[in-house]
């Protein structure tokens, strides 16, 4: 690897001290200059802004324009279900475009769906998710608040409004419902593609389910917002929240959806795209993680996840983005120092951009990074197998000797036993993990005195 | 037609006295002898009772057991949706196995539908109804509660309530529903035989449609009653009216359902089954009607509907009620007589059984069915058309005289003219009506001096 050229040192260093600029001022920028900003981040989707900007009928770039002559008086939307205990970094993506409003000056309104969240949002899942307690919902709120903090700026006089959707909708009584539910075509709500699927699958939807969007829809009822901004899952929510203010009446809202982030594993499904972050999937690093995890885990992605990370997490440009693959692919910049940016970013979005905390996360990667370095042989075997194999096997297999030899070597400390990597030491094996223990994620095993292994279980 | 024996003479006069009782007391009969009562006047389906007595289970016998033990603690709910503004005698079907249970000295629970009405059950409608303005629900509802205390004691202390569903279901909060929402399931909802024909006939579905059988089932977990009468359209509202008060941790109520009744007409559908009284069909009586025009229309019904009428809308037993029938059968009672006294009968049921109003619509329609006859000659031709054929065309076939030739003898006063029979006269008809009139029903015209036609629609 030859020395970066100062010139792309220079580009590299300039792109990094811009990305960690938290209280960016927008303001002051064109209402073209915003619409650019704004669109450069939306979805990969024809239709993320909606109604979709067309030569000569821009509905946005047009409500940017009259916001900006009458002193910014733009609202936008963005709620959220406090379904889970934490938020992690893909529920960041749409908070992100959240905030570009709130740096150009306009009026942002957070809400945390704690009616809606009694539900659950069925969109795209293949089954109903388990009912909350009021109880956990109420300590996901709180946790909500204060994450939600970390990227906007919450208090913000006469700017940012935040509520519970209860507020409204808990309180409305069915005959004020009455009016809208003749309205709407139960069809249309029940033919719906992720709702066909769990029924094919055997999961039935429940009433409260299948009226879920109809309630996400009246917050904009009630908010009147003139803008929302949702993850692309939302697609059809926000359809309902035009119409519904349609039906009241009401100029609907013009939505924009932002990308689901790809998950930190890089794995992909059968139709080869990247499975999105989620509590379930085990993919995800969450808005609190601690700095120093937060690092080493953005350190671990695979360098397409990388890229995708860069567009959804930071604010560089589509020409920033290209300048900067287009160097590492030269070979100018190496992508681990493109990737050690990049978690920079990522702790400091988070960390309220606190330098200390971002180089006192970085010092910790590089000492741990160094040490395994030093713990595993650059030769290492790499053994790919399939989820659930049992070790005894495995091992058996790489070493070509028996399962009982095997065994006898882990009771001799004199022939150096069998020991696995955890937490930067190699401790023994014991028996009962030998025989039993399956391999799920990697693997460090060390047998004897010089044989390493390295066993990933397959994707 | 012979003389009618003594004995069959006097079996008429006492079923008729029996059936012209308006205030039994059934309350002194022991519970089987009310079981027979009730069960003799269900719907022909067999879960007209559900849950289905059976052999040593049959709960409705349980309950009229144990209410008598406890002094007739025992609430019979029904509901109706002030959706038109009079109740016909197809209403009346249901009321009558209310009044039954009233006459057994039970409570019952008379529910005006005001918040459902507002939705209209789509129960076995191909399309969804024009939504009713809160002031046509106000109009309909004064009558309601008129017509149905035509038949109930509605001011019964103690023993009779009223309500409106809005009292509940109006000011219910979307919170309190959620649960309920939750432990439904929409497919359920959704996939029934009457909506899938809506949807397949192009006709859409709204969201409160969808949740009609919902909103009529909470009246019940509201009311809590023991027992539920509905006509057998009912009967998945019904279904669901359990289903909810047993998620609410209520015993679920008894639900009993009557026959629909077939309208005035006697015409049948592609199937062969009595088209059942309705509104829309023009084939209904009023409860409200004038006793005379009431009178009138139940002698014009067929003799099959006849027996039916019989069944449903008097209080005349199954074993009378073959009794009758053979009598008839064997020629020793003219139908005309039991015509007769079903006509009665009917009259007095909605005019509080008055001997003086009974006897004045007879009298009247003796003196119009008299003077009709008088009018119309024995061998008078009938002319079978289909609906909308023009007068001119069926005249001219019928006479083979030439279309000019009758315009010619309609305007000659001195061959008689053309004449058409209304309210037991003959009138002239006019140019236009002979050109341009088409024939629905039945109509009486006079060709000339002699000849004389009954054009009758066929069905």
């Amino acid at each position: 690897m030859k020395e970066m050229e100062p010139r792309t040192k220079q580009l590299l260093i300039q792109l990094e001290q811009r990305l960690l600029t938290e209280h960016r001022d927008l303001s002051a920028l064109s209402a073209e200059e915003q619409f650019r900003i704004i669109a450069d981040k939306v979805a990969d989707h024809p239709e993320a802004i909606t109604p979709v900007p067309q030569q000569g009928n821009n509905e946005l770039l047009q409500k940017l324009k009259r916001a900006k002559e009458r002193g910014g008086l733009l609202t936008v939307k963005f709620g959220i279900d406090p379904t889970g205990p934490e938020m992690h970094l893909g529920h960041a993506v749409p908070i992100l475009m959240l905030r570009r409003f709130q740096q150009m000056g306009y009026k942002i309104q957070f809400v945390v769906g704690d009616f809606t969240a009694r539900i659950g949002d069925p969109s795209g899942r293949l089954t109903g998710r388990p009912i909350l307690t009021e109880q956990q919902i109420r300590e996901n709120m709180r946790n909500y608040f204060e994450e939600a903090g970390l990227i906007l700026d919450l208090n913000k006089k006469g700017r940012t409004e935040t509520f519970y959707n209860s507020e409204w909708l808990g309180e409305m009584r069915m005959q004020d419902w009455l009016p809208l539910l003749q309205r709407v075509s139960a069809s249309q709500m029940f033919q719906r593609e992720d709702f066909q699927k769990r029924l094919e699958g055997g999961s039935s939807i429940s009433m409260a389910e299948l009226m879920y969007a109809l309630f996400m829809a009246y917050d904009s009822v009630a908010l009147k917002p003139d803008i929302e901004i949702g993850g692309i899952d939302q697609f059809l929510n926000l359809y309902w929240c035009r119409e519904l203010m349609r039906f009241e009446g009401m100029k609907s809202e013009i939505f924009i959806v932002t990308n689901l982030l790809a998950g930190t594993s890089g794995e992909t499904d059968s139709e080869g795209r990247f499975i999105k972050m989620g509590k379930s999937k085990k993919n995800y690093i969450s808005v609190t993680e601690n700095p120093r995890e937060m690092y080493g885990k953005v350190m671990s992605i695979p360098d397409e996840v990388m890229w995708i990370w860069f567009r959804e997490l930071t604010e560089i440009s589509s020409e920033e983005l290209k300048e900067l693959k287009t160097e590492v692919e030269k070979g100018e910049i190496h992508p681990m120092d493109a990737k050690r940016m990049l978690a920079r970013v990522v702790v400091g979005t988070f960390n309220h951009y606190d330098r200390n905390t971002i180089e006192k996360a970085e010092r910790a990667f590089n000492q741990m990074f160094g040490k395994a370095k030093q713990l595993i042989p650059e030769d290492i075997k790499v053994i790919t197998v399939t989820g659930g194999s049992r070790l005894v096997d495995i091992l058996s297999k790489a070493t070509g000797e028996s399962k009982s030899n095997l065994k006898r070597m882990l009771a001799s400390s004199r022939r150096g036993g069998i020991r696995i990597l955890v937490e930067n030491e190699y401790i023994p094996l014991t028996m009962e993990e030998l025989s039993n223990k399956t391999v799920e994620g990697e693997l460090i095993i060390k047998v004897g005195k010089r044989r390493y292994y390295r066993i990933q279980t397959a994707f």
